[in-house]
């Protein structure tokens, strides 16, 4: 079963990657081999760069950044390692999506096009405004470490929700594109003769649509997620969740059975890790101190000069090795890593545990 | 928090019910005011059927199936039943896809137009498809009693992932079609210069993807979930999970922390079910039975006759009431009975509670 589930997920993983890959390969070949080509006069080829760079950045790379917390290999790896990735793939993104906007204006205006009057400008726009906006607002709130956890804790399921929502309005956005151009472009013979150029870009449509498939399956399966840590390892901004999108994902759809009760208590956990987290950084980690193992004392000792590195595999830790054998492992490591943890604690009475697990589903969910 | 998330989930749902019956209306608009009406002679006012069933049926009433199991009005209404609503809309939007499929080929056919030579036609076509057999795969091992629990819980995370794909497939055909149909259609004046109708029409397809962020963000609220019941009551195939897409997207994005080990655990649990599914729905109840606080035992033993039917609110019943103030109380009422269940059971030491949650997690897979 775990190696079934690891294999899937490398099957899964190297399939989305072709896929996604050859759609860039297709997007490529579309402009170079059918259209004319790549430039940048105000011209055909300067329009060109708005498939090749929409397909490339937005939805290709986009589509990694949503993963990329999810392989197995990178477990070992700090968190705001991973948030940086995260964030610097959705940044190079946006940097090529905005280039593919310039082009496309830069074309219209050359030849005297009218901007922004179909509905692929319209949705198109919106995807970009809104892409820009999610990447600003998962900088300052959830790599830079001043935001209180409350805030973190509150936008963390917005953010994971319009990831997968802009990314997937991206996806239909490049659909429209398509049929717009093939039938702009396709005149003698017409695209409803089926020439080579039409059946060919309708198979970069269904590229494109069975990458964002792929990725939705991958970013959404629990038993892909980075395991968890002790809560005492999340109380410090960057020291929190694992992951950025497929965490918050987690957590989302995660509370299968939470009462309004629950809930309640998860606020009130909240409250108390912002008292924490309002107390400063220095502090909080000694607060946590004392309720470390001394397995993990030692590395969040190390605070945050270590934040940045990838750690080597340690049994007591929810970070994975590089091996498949490890990563399997190390899920298994983290699990009871924290079980470990509960003990010690003692928080393994069922008041006790419910405690625990309230508190740590606050905590989780930034 | 409650009472916040309740309103949150009635201002979504109502938003959401206005949106996508304002997607209907412009698009009877569109065709009734800006196109040649609606008929059924072969010609442009048949093709109308298509636009109009396909917005209608297989955006508009998919998005209600798909939320229909959050509806706390409907906590208190057998799982059967809901089941049997939820597969029942979905045949009515099936239907309605299909016939707005005939409308547009006895369009071509008339006309001599090409069928199938669009990237519109081709994901159009193919959503369909899986739609049906999506259905198809539904009520054959969901809705009928017959299979076996290991097959649901295989299937329910498949069944619920590919019912949100299908469903955002289905809107990004329909924005290809209102583009495709926009360029066609707009000649003098042109589509590029800002006609009333583009205007109009781009905004429909505005409304239909604000439509399916909407459907998406309630559907995947943990805390809108329908109440779990204690794990007896879900030992048989249909008194099984109370909801089909959003259950298993609960439990399919839920499972936060689970190892491998988990996993393996809760397919253990799972043939252990299959066990008593095979043993048959008489002898499995009886089984049930030993293990019913008696405020459970009574609706229990009614067994199947009742499973179409409403059920009065129930303070041991994670069944809601129809009055805003019940449903959320059940939601505790809920969790309440499982906890005294668990009680009951002799599962409140870590060990036993840890054993139950990793059955309960196996058996509510399905």
């Amino acid at each position: 079963m775990a190696m079934d589930g690891y294999r899937g997920f490398l099957g899964l993983l190297v399939s989305a990657l072709l896929v996604g890959f050859l759609s860039v390969i297709f997007t490529l070949i579309w402009v170079l081999h059918y259209r004319e080509g790549l430039g940048w006069d105000g011209r055909a080829p300067e329009f060109n760069w708005h498939p090749v760079l929409a397909v490339t950045g937005f939805i290709f790379i986009q589509g990694i950044a949503i993963i990329v917390y999810r392989l197995p290999w990178t477990w070992k790896c700090s968190k705001l390692l991973m948030k940086s990735i995260h964030a610097g793939l959705h940044f190079v993104a946006a940097i090529l999506a905005i280039i593919s906007l310039v082009a496309v204006f830069d074309f219209h205006n050359t030849l005297n096009i009218p901007n922004m009057y179909s509905l692929h400008s319209w949705i198109g726009l919106t995807a970009v405004i809104l892409f820009v906006s999610q990447l600003l607002l998962g900088f300052f709130v959830f790599l830079l470490p001043w935001a209180p956890l409350s805030l973190r804790a509150f936008l963390m399921p917005l953010h994971a929700y319009s990831g997968l929502v802009i990314f997937g309005t991206v996806i239909a956005t490049a659909l429209m594109g398509v049929t717009e151009k093939l039938i702009f472009a396709l005149k003698t013979p017409g695209y409803d003769t089926f020439p080579p150029e039409g059946v060919f870009a309708n198979t970069l449509g269904l590229l494109i649509l069975v990458f964002g498939a792929l990725v939705f399956w991958i970013v959404t399966r629990p038993q892909w997620k980075r395991p968890k840590e002790p809560a005492s390892l999340r109380l410090q901004p960057n020291g929190g969740t694992p992951e950025g999108v497929e965490g918050s994902m987690a957590i989302n759809f995660g509370n299968t059975d939470k009462s309004d009760s629950e809930l309640n208590n998860e606020a009130a956990a909240r409250k108390r890790n912002v008292a924490l987290d309002e107390s400063g950084q220095k502090s909080t980690m000694k607060e946590e101190s004392k309720h470390l193992p001394r397995a993990q004392l030692g590395r969040h000792q190390t605070g945050r000069r270590s934040h940045l590195f990838c750690g080597a595999a340690d049994p007591q830790s929810p970070r994975g090795s590089s091996s498949h054998k490890s990563s399997r492992g190390n899920a298994d490591y983290g699990k009871l890593g924290s079980e470990n943890w509960i003990k010690q604690e003692g928080l393994d009475s069922p008041q006790n545990y419910s405690e625990f697990s309230r508190l740590t589903s606050g905590i989780n969910l930034w």
